[in-house]
């Protein structure tokens, strides 16, 4: 069938808005008609070239809400006309790691989502008769896209798309890395690297645990009234001093806080977030994805003393059991979506999107197909 | 009072047996009579110069069991004839840190300590009326030293000296790493790097916490068999492989370990230990203490792919709650001190258990006052 698709044909040029062709699901496999998508810093970032696992051309995007419009031979959890969506983490239910019981990284789909192509090794998407490449088992730049079984959430079908596409990504990054991976107590301290949709996140995650203070931290203070208005009770700006930000926020709480969170990809904050969780039990969680080859260092002192330094992906939420009852939470009003959609566009507009993004004026534009 | 002492009298030299003086203990101070101390790795390192916080002359010595001779004004919880291990991470319990009930790092002396002096920062040493420097709160290469009340574990008065005094430093490290900091659980993988005294308490930690695979790791193989007879049940030397060491235990296991541990102070050794860690969950424990100024580095992916980076001092072990407790395990036989226990010697010899440790050839030298 033919679809309306967001192609990136090579880095660093715009996305072209064209139609592509999409084959039907092949058995474990779904069509999906796209109906929102959000526009992330990690679809910039394999747009730009610096991502050396990027591969072009291919149909981006990952932060989406959709409709089931046909499945392949074989599937079971979902069925046309059921609402969903797409995980770049899959949760097959069935791997070493999903039985775990202590981690959301499932295993079932990654080697082939990572090299852009469906598990069976082939992709659905051409142009002009050649293959477009799949992006981190999602394309939602495409009205229509194919998607492992695996890798949908089937959610409430009264849930608002525009809201809730947000939960295929930063959002849900965000709360899970506050809830899942760092697991923040009633009165703890916090404090959030980064005031983008995933730092925002954090922020509103600190708060639902009730958090004490919340220090916010970026060096764009146009940030900070959206930061409070979310729970920041701090917010800090690293421009305004001479000294490093660590020493800053140590000198700031007595010992550091409780837990703090990178939420931006920079690997001198995330030294200076370890740097000033507190002495003895402070912990640091890296949420943001560094550049190609890019390296984190500190001394192990910081270890010793009783510094933690963690990581998370997609919040360490498995996204096929989680996911629907944090709709739920976002149709109840527990969880707070409309304030991170600033801008929506068409398809047509979607590299306004980007634009936006890297101007640091939008948290999340969502596209409208 | 005068009492014999081994004094580092300036780094890279060898100890010097002196008659030192020793003044009485002032408020809040114990005169301690030492009867046995080991001779540690962190010594070695003070003396060697590359310890930037090295104090000199001082009485170093860290790993020790006495009994206690005279009281100051005010101390209640040890009296003259008590059986007591000196602890280089005092127990207030009254600081923040102490209440907190999540770290063993009191905060009580730890500024004084850390410039050789008392808590009210005067030295009760002397040689030929000059100041001698304190070390880490214990200084057990006199035989009579003072110590902080805060920093006396009270024991059972009829344990083994020569075996409960490397409670006070190594094997406790090396046991609380596995049960407080890494909290090892039945069936569980570990990998041990470094088959030192801590290294080889590690094992013992892991087989007592009924540990699955226990990995040794050492370039030198003649530890292999101590470190066997400890529980390991893999013994690997990284000179034996042409591809990094983090591969090759990678490699053994299929997805990592789910806990390692670096026992050396080696910070690239830090860095393989975490990388073999298993993915989704596994954690890297540094026990270490590095060269000043030293730091340890990985790609951020390695936490963000669920690795966890952390580190223990005294193994996590609030010593005046939690070490009498242990030393009824050893005196019950629960906690193996004997096999660690290569060499002893008496304190005119202490310069050749240094001689012995640089060359690998014992895992602990006590010695006998």
């Amino acid at each position: 069938m033919k679809s309306r698709a967001a192609v990136a044909f090579a880095p660093g040029k715009p996305l072209e808005i064209v139609e592509i062709d999409v084959e039907p699901p092949r058995a474990g496999e779904v069509l999906v008609k796209i109906t929102h998508t959000g526009v992330c810093h990690t679809d910039a970032f394999t747009l730009s070239g610096d991502d050396p696992e990027g591969l072009f051309p291919a149909v981006l995007g990952h932060e989406g809400a959709g409709v089931v419009v046909e499945v392949g031979e074989g599937v079971t959890s979902v069925k046309p006309g059921d609402h969903v969506i797409p995980l770049y983490t899959a949760e097959c239910g069935e791997c070493l790691f999903c039985k775990s019981g202590k981690t959301n990284l499932c295993v079932a789909v990654r080697a082939t989502q990572g090299k852009g192509v469906m598990p069976d090794g082939t992709t659905r998407f051409s142009y002009n008769g050649q293959p477009v490449y799949h992006y981190m088992g999602c394309s939602t730049f495409s009205e229509y896209t194919v998607i492992a079984e695996v890798s949908l959430a089937k959610i409430n079908p009264q849930a608002n798309h525009e809201h809730v596409c947000l939960l295929g990504c930063g959002v849900t990054t965000g709360l899970g890395a506050v809830k899942n991976t760092a697991k923040v107590q009633e009165g703890d301290s916090v404090a959030v690297f980064g005031l983008g949709g995933i730092g925002l996140a954090v922020i509103q995650g600190a708060k639902l645990a009730k958090a004490g203070r919340i220090i916010a931290v970026d060096t764009n203070p146009t940030k900070f009234e959206l930061a409070r208005s979310f729970g920041a009770t701090d917010c800090v700006n690293p421009k305004d001093f001479e000294k490093p930000i660590q020493q800053v926020i140590v000198e700031m709480t007595g010992w550091g806080v409780d837990h703090t969170f990178e939420c931006i990809g920079n690997v001198n904050v995330m030294r200076a977030a370890l740097e000033c969780a507190h002495r003895g039990w402070g912990q640091s969680v890296v949420i943001g994805v560094a550049g190609a080859g890019q390296e984190i260092s500190t001394r192990p002192f910081q270890l010793v003393t009783g510094r933690r330094w963690l990581g998370t992906a997609f919040g360490g939420v498995k996204g096929r059991s989680q996911l629907p009852g944090m709709v739920e939470d976002a149709m109840n009003g527990k969880i707070q979506l409309a304030p991170f959609v600033t801008h929506t566009k068409s398809l047509e507009e979607i590299n306004e999107a980007f634009d936006l993004m890297h101007e640091g004026k939008s948290i999340r534009t969502v596209i409208h197909f």
